[in-house]
């Protein structure tokens, strides 16, 4: 296809789902949840096509030469999908934020202000090569009220599209407005491009994947984008920390698993108890696998790999630990600050007057005290399900949930207010 | 200069307000008010200053030969430093959100979670000839713990330096931190892409002004945007409306001011009650001067010119209506949505199931119930003061106050809580 067909198909799409967003905004939660079942029916009932499309993934992907913890990502199975379908039931049993009224008021003339959640409107989603984020991401959106265009990678082409087609046709029979979740059907590069000058159909875009993809959708989309960017978290060891839970909440932090946003890749340790605790942590650290990258006050009490100036700004997502010692808890703030993701950190310590000045100093999203980092995440925030941890500080910082799907809008109900 | 060295003065400019925003995240509101009113004392007593640099401006303005209307607006005399400096007397008395939690619990595991308002950290706003606009935005943006970078148009650069420079150095006296409060000093015109390019150091661009500069930022700028774009405002005569109630709202909405973005620019009215409110309610308005714009339907009862296809989706900022004749609330819905800018739409009816099917149907920031459009603002709403009235659906939606200029962190207190 030339960029112009594409652009022009995209639009069509994209108008598309403006149309449908108007519908879905009207449907209740009953009828959603009627819907969510329906598409949970079918997408079990369509098992054997989706794992047949999903073979001719394979092939594809296999003859190109992928790598293979990109074929299993890839992988779908029967197994799989049950899980993508299970995952449908447990949006279904979330509330529905839409309708709820954030907050309401009469003013003095007496007009009377609700603030009430509505949905979004359109949202593209472009993602890499899972094909569960297919249904995962098109689910949480219409539970919410919004219309989805998605875009997912070209290896996973047959899996996608069969996994939308599943959502798409099982929803109708239970009223689901056409091109209410819609697959960008096919694999040419330019349609990142084209979704990204659609501002007049698409409120919103979220990019799921890596950097490198995150980079190209910031720099050209013209609307709202919400980046799901690194965690670089830090675990920082204050002065009144607990041996025996530093060590602990270091070693969960970092090991309990490793290729995910909320791993710790930064130990920070107060230079007062760097001779007494330091030696344990690297002890039960090492133990578990862990390299150690340490400054030079660091290598002088324990063995590690010299740090460079870039190992604070990595976010390895291996066994790999970058440690450094601070004098204070100011010195231990302006690091994370300044080479942190603004993901989440956390502070072991006995001193609560410590914890409150850490938390209200790191510019992050999440800011623990005496947790791991580990718990930054959705379900562990009770949100029940998430789209992804935003390191974006406008609209949606941190876990997503649902209600970050939501936008409001002011219903003002009078009986003849003017402007005097 | 270079738009190298443009790029590299923006650049040292948002690196220092960076730095600025840790320190304004941890003043308490009483210093935070301390500070403003040292701001308030330092304009006042640099009045006659500040009028000599408004006239050096002036004089350019009148050489380069700036239409009247624009030297108006431009023009600071004695009172208007008055109104700026009673302006930051008025954010005083504002309730600081900063600090608020907005929710808090306990999950089952036993950690306790807060949900608090924090300083969205560095905000560029982009705006064009008011110089008042350099005291509110950069004063709101304080309030709430921001730093501010502040790129005013080029006719108004020694009016703006005068002002920023006031408040910075009046702001010093009480403890504001260094380059809190930062003009940009040169009128360079890459100084816009460039600071749509700080998108490490600055959050977020507020563009204030014409369709033309917000275009500008949106589509160059790598951080996320808040966009104040038009206000095609409608006004619905439905069915069970009542005639006085629908000539005094329609003509306050249209005729109270013009040249704003929450007047009226389309009526429309439903066929059942054209031939008994229309003539009425275009006597009122012909009477105030407003040029009537009709569809076929409209000009076969009232006197109007010929509507075209492009008065559906005309800001006109003028006395000019353009009104339509529509067969039912759908159509009155499904045209707002169509032609509309999503900003303030009003039914009038006696009919409450009519007008919450109106007020859930329109995809619009505020949508009223026998409410003239000229009460969409900030003030009205009870909300003290405004940045502007967001289009956009993400993150502020409407009149944007205090709150919008926040955002959030989780603040997480455990024992030890760990992934298992």
């Amino acid at each position: 296809m030339t960029d112009a067909e594409v652009f022009s198909a995209v639009e069509t799409l994209a108008r598309n789902a403006r149309a449908a967003s108007y519908k879905l905004s009207q449907l209740t939660t009953e009828q959603k949840n009627e819907i969510l079942k329906a598409m949970a029916a079918e997408l079990r009932a369509r098992t054997a096509e989706i794992v047949a499309a999903n073979a001719l993934d394979l092939a594809a992907g296999e003859a190109k030469g992928l790598a293979k913890p990109m074929l299993e990502r890839l992988k779908l199975d029967a197994a799989k999908v049950e899980a993508i379908a299970h995952g449908i039931d447990q949006v279904i049993a979330l509330p529905d934020p839409v309708g709820q009224v954030m907050e309401k008021y009469t003013r003095p003339n007496g007009m009377h202000l609700q603030q009430v959640r509505v949905p979004i409107g359109t949202i593209g989603i472009i993602y890499e090569s899972r094909p569960n984020v297919t249904s995962d991401a098109a689910v949480l959106c219409f539970k919410t009220g919004n219309a989805t265009i998605l875009r997912g990678g070209s290896e996973a082409i047959h899996s996608n599209r069969a996994i939308a087609d599943a959502l798409q046709a099982g929803g109708e029979n239970a009223g689901l407005p056409a091109h209410a979740i819609q697959l960008i059907p096919f694999t040419d590069r330019s349609s990142v491009s084209a979704l990204c000058q659609m501002d007049k159909w698409l409120d919103l875009i979220i990019p799921r994947g890596g950097k490198g993809l995150i980079e190209t959708v910031v720099s050209q989309a013209r609307m709202p984008v919400i980046k799901h960017y690194d965690g670089i978290c830090h675990l920082f060891v204050d002065k009144a920390a607990d041996l025996d839970m530093a060590v602990k909440l270091t070693v969960n932090s970092k090991v309990q698993k490793t290729g995910v946003c909320n791993a710790l890749e930064t130990l920070l340790v107060h230079s007062a108890v760097a001779q007494s605790h330091l030696p344990t942590i690297a002890e039960e650290l090492v133990e578990k696998g862990v390299e150690l990258r340490g400054c030079e006050r660091t290598r002088q009490i324990i063995d590690a790999v010299p740090a460079t100036e870039e190992d604070w700004g990595t976010e390895y997502l291996d066994l790999i630990l970058s440690v450094k010692i601070v004098d204070s808890l100011e010195e231990a703030i302006e690091h994370i600050n300044t080479h942190g993701s603004h993901h989440t950190e956390t502070i072991v310590t006995g001193d609560d007057a410590a914890a409150t000045a850490f938390l209200s100093g790191c510019d992050s999203a999440c800011v623990f005290h005496n947790v791991s980092t580990r718990l930054a995440d959705g379900e562990e925030f009770g949100f029940g399900a998430e789209i992804g941890i935003s390191t974006d500080k406008l609209h949606a910082r941190g876990p997503m949930g649902l209600r970050e799907l939501t936008s409001y809008q002011y219903r003002v109900r009078g009986n003849g207010q003017r402007k005097l």
